[in-house]
């Protein structure tokens, strides 16, 4: 396919950088009717994207792009920004890094005119990184922050949020500032903590760790994550990250303290101590409550229903369909599985109406069921 | 009912204090042919627990009991358990208090002969508290920690391994003192890391807090937790905690120092502190890989695949109808919902073995599937 002929019609875009990002949207992107052009400088890896449909080889392609995406690594991304903006002298240019200021600032101190650069992040991810692993709907209902610094003109703005728009997304705009203060704290601090609380479980005797319940599960789930990554995204962010951090480590400071207190006081009354900690938890309830639950809004209360389930073949499989045929809808469903024991607990949660006739039809059924 | 007659022939399990955890204990002992006498100092609570099946009220019965639970918090447990001692002579006394060292101390510190004394701590709970949350399963599939101290008897220890075992419980021991460091490295330091990374979300801004994404609310999950309940356990525990919490400050300084390198050398090499953030993220790495997974056994590494589902009532309930009509068990399951979009991601996680036939089986069915 070249650039002539009907298909010159439809909006080009091309991305650089053939990854899991790059050639999702391509996909996403192709799907939607946009002619997509695709550049790696793994021939091969752009190759993989093209064949699985993300688009056509950049070098089969002779008209210049409307829209460039730059999907490289945060601590590339500025630099084939740059070059994109001064090789295509018409197009808007955009990068999907997660950090946003220090794109903008080594742009900014290279002295490129940056009036038709507009950064982007799409809040998307997968355990498994490559093209292999791409898919059309990866940005579908995930944020797609758009981050436009000071010098970019409205329509680079728009032609970027209509790109997230088109690939799915919630497009929503911040400053480069704004956007990395905000990851810092939902994202940043968040899997430094998780993985300090997971690191100190290295020393403990296996029959310690063999307590182990839900709730380090869940503290500790996204401490597997991958230690490159994060530290490219971690040193990315520096600033912003070290800010979150500097205050934790203060509220951490208070909890410390408070438990020296106690700890020498031993038999003493440690009223003030008490305090310090029942504050700290109770600060955590405020914050937690403030995290939005589906379509943005703040968490519906849901109720809950917890099945006894045994750990056999096809079990949970039968009580979501026996759910299901009671007619009910699930809101979300947690597994808990205690330790040694042939059996698990599920909790369900359900709109606040619908828990009698769902204990009423599992009871029925022989579940195991509590309210 | 009195003592008298043929159920005197069945051990007496005597419960004082009828939350929560001492009506399930009744109510799992009388369905396993225990005599359970329950006393509380509300007569009320009491009352309460025997209506719902859990025991007979101790003053309606004569005999002494074989055993006696002290299911009190952990700042009145020492004074009750001496006082149980001492008023049944012959009695093993054990106490359900989720912190064992300052309840063993407690009593040494008095003077009491613990011979006949064996702490323990069944690591169950609910959100709910109180008799009427109570159900006779709750401490099935769960740990059970059995702490004996220097001067408790071989019989002793037996009676109250018994108790947990007949609970359904997986009984294992440890020292009071293994006990608390433990319970602070799995369960302590992860409840105050989740309060405090909830914590620094109350002064974002709410178009920041809406990037929330799923890394966040597993952290912060149980920072919805009671500050008071909270506050009882830490103070408990703070010798233990505080050893935890100074090692995990250690390794937020080094973070900290880190990213100030980072920052101050913006544009320098920072390798040095690249290598700190890294080795953190891989030491959490390391620490998570060690949490059992079902069965107390190494995490099994299922293979997961995505399913797009419509955010609309019965939805997920027919995809996993799907899932087990295709014959497939569901080894976990786990929802995400993205930001203002009507549509979920559900990542179901099985065997390896089965992707190939569960995602052949949902395509068939007009699933959109990733594996």
């Amino acid at each position: 396919m070249t650039g002539s002929g009907p298909a010159a019609d439809r909006p080009h875009v091309r991305i650089v950088g053939t990854g899991l990002i790059g050639a999702s949207l391509g996909l996403a992107l192709s799907a939607k009717g946009y002619r997509v052009s695709l550049d790696d400088a793994s021939s091969t890896a752009a190759a993989l994207a093209r064949d699985l449909g993300a688009g056509v080889l950049a070098r089969d392609v002779t008209d210049a792009p409307s829209v460039v995406v730059v999907a490289a690594p945060p601590d590339a991304a500025a630099a084939v920004v740059a070059r994109e903006l001064a090789r295509w002298p018409e197009a808007v240019v955009t990068d999907v890094a997660s950090v946003k200021r220090s794109v903008l600032e080594e742009l900014q101190d290279a002295g490129v005119d940056l009036s038709r650069y507009v950064g982007s992040h799409p809040m998307a991810g997968r355990e498994r990184s490559g093209a292999i692993a791409a898919q059309a709907d990866l940005f579908e209902g995930r944020a797609w922050v758009v981050t436009p610094g000071p010098a970019a003109n409205p329509e680079a703005v728009a032609a970027v949020r209509s790109l997230g728009e088109a690939a799915g997304a919630t497009v929503t705009q911040m400053s480069p500032e704004e956007h990395d203060a905000a990851v810092a704290a939902v994202s940043h601090v968040p899997q430094i903590a998780a993985s300090l609380v997971a690191g100190r479980l290295r020393g403990l005797p296996a029959a310690a760790v063999a307590l182990s319940g839900q709730g380090i599960r869940d503290v500790t789930r996204i401490a597997a994550s991958d230690p490159t990554m994060w530290t490219q995204i971690l040193a990315a962010n520096a600033p912003a990250v070290r800010e979150v951090l500097e205050a934790l480590r203060a509220d951490l400071d208070g909890i410390l303290s408070a438990l020296r207190d106690l700890d020498e006081a031993s038999g003493g009354d440690g009223v003030g101590a008490r305090a310090v900690l029942a504050r700290a938890v109770a600060e955590g309830n405020t914050g937690h409550a403030r995290i939005p639950g589906k379509h943005g809004a703040a968490p519906t209360l849901y109720a809950t229903v917890v099945v006894v389930v045994p750990d056999e073949p096809g079990a949970l499989a039968r009580l979501l369909r026996d759910v299901g045929d009671a007619g009910i809808n699930l809101e979300d469903l947690h597994l808990e599985h205690g330790l040694g024991q042939p059996v698990g607990l599920a909790e369900l949660s359900v709109l606040p109406a619908s828990v009698e006739a769902l204990v009423a039809a599992l009871t029925g059924l022989g579940w195991r069921v509590h309210d």
